[in-house]
């Protein structure tokens, strides 16, 4: 496939060739914007509602004026899918603090971005057999906001896989785990699900989760000692692209993957995902 | 003045409207970058040797390979200011990882970018009366890389002047004062020149104080505790564009500003950098 091929910016359907920014843009000169991503089921937006609601938290706590609303976003992206003849696909919007010279500050309209990737595949042996993840030192700055200061991920994802991991956790200066790279992070003990509370990205597909398990286990949103991951029983990560991933190690500690208490969520997710397509489909 | 108006970009020559970069540039989406800034005294580029290797030192944290030979963005900058038609200016560059779709890591080759803006000139009254500082806990992401992520200088300086402060000045978790937002930091007592020694930017406009000011002062490269602001007799912030500017006050602290130490500097960079542009002229 070789889209994307038609991308939207500031009104405007463009092609790759014209798909493009001014490089005096602050969100490429001090990368100062924000942005989000969701994947369809169906072709239909997977919690689009709540992908912009912290869309605009993000850009609120930068100070960007975001004026998107739902069913503009809702038709840029339908759109979108059709100008670039996609049945099922991963959206990411961006909003950034648009042009400047010199200032710190913003000089000037923001720049809205809106564009469709092909679903990020994971192999299967990934889901199978669950992947390694290695901890690093390490506390998001303004973890809430989904910004595009994005480099601690790329290098710490870069260090994960010189090591043959596939992704880093972070652990605080507290001994705290906080997430992973790009997703966030679950344990289970027992029929407990256990998951970080604070110093966060909170992901939509966490919240999701959270919801499904309630009925099913003893959830515990709180601080995790790094000490404690001898003693849990399974380990997975989960954001909009991976969905549920369980985890076979980490760093010296060993996990079964998927266990079964990790299988029985993602069939529930699965589950979840399947009706919530039907449910949002048109008639 | 309409300028910047002609920009240089992976070979070319353009004009501001067709100065633009891919929205899949990991320069956007993941702030995976770096630059480098500097300004020219009587149209000569000030250490323009010591900002590309820097630069290129920046580069190599992010692994993003760089080739640009000094020669090159000599002749770049030099067919800029012709170009824009300025005899005086200062010179942005910049290095992207290029661009990507899913990916965290690079797919294609780097991006080059180089411009030239107006020089940025302060009022008068910052230089004859001082600047106020606050400061913030904040300990800066890999600070030896002047890269794309520049958040929390934004926030930071959104925060100061919320508070009729010139910059934040960055105090690290254990009391030790590192950097301001956009400049490094000095202290004067008595005869001594202090300045931090780890976890900065190494500034160049720094090196050339700490080389000029090597025969009129004693100078220690060293921790600097919050605690000793009390007994600082002046103090000031550096960088290529600010040049020297003095502080008259730090959250409660007062400083005499210029003070005698800190206007015997100023006038030695003043000697400095007239000397370097004829120095380093044409003949």
């Amino acid at each position: 496939m070789n889209y994307p091929s038609i991308f939207y910016i500031n009104g405007e359907y463009l092609n790759k060739s014209q798909a493009k920014i001014s490089v005096l843009d602050l969100g490429l000169t001090r990368g100062f914007g924000v942005f989000d991503f969701f994947r369809t089921y169906n072709g239909i937006p997977f919690h689009l509602y709540d992908h912009l609601k912290r869309f605009r938290k993000s850009a609120e706590l930068l100070g960007i004026p975001c004026d998107i609303q739902q069913e503009d976003l809702e038709n840029v992206i339908q759109k979108l899918m059709k100008l670039n003849n996609q049945k099922e696909a991963a959206v990411k919007f961006i909003l950034t603090g648009g042009e400047a010279t010199h200032s710190l500050m913003m000089e000037s309209t923001p720049t809205f971005i809106c564009f469709i990737l092909p679903l990020l595949i994971y192999p299967k042996s990934y889901y199978e057999e669950g992947v390694k993840l290695i901890t690093l030192s390490h506390t998001p700055y303004l973890s809430e906001c989904k910004s595009l200061n994005y480099l601690p991920a790329l290098l710490s994802t870069q260090k994960a896989r010189q090591e043959n991991a596939f992704e880093a956790l972070y652990v605080d200066r507290n001994n705290f785990i906080l997430e992973a790279c790009t997703a966030n992070f679950f344990a289970i003990k027992q029929n407990t699900l256990i998951t970080p509370k604070e110093n966060i990205l909170y992901g939509i597909t966490r919240e999701v989760i959270l919801k499904i398990a309630k009925n099913h286990f003893d959830i515990e949103k709180r601080e995790i000692n790094y000490n404690e991951l001898i003693e849990f029983d399974e380990v997975f990560i989960a954001s909009s692209n991976k969905e549920i991933l369980p985890v076979k190690q980490i760093d010296e500690h060993c996990y079964r993957a998927p266990g079964m208490q990790t299988q029985k969520l993602i069939a529930l997710f699965r589950n979840y995902t399947k009706n919530y397509s039907q449910l949002h489909s048109c008639p």
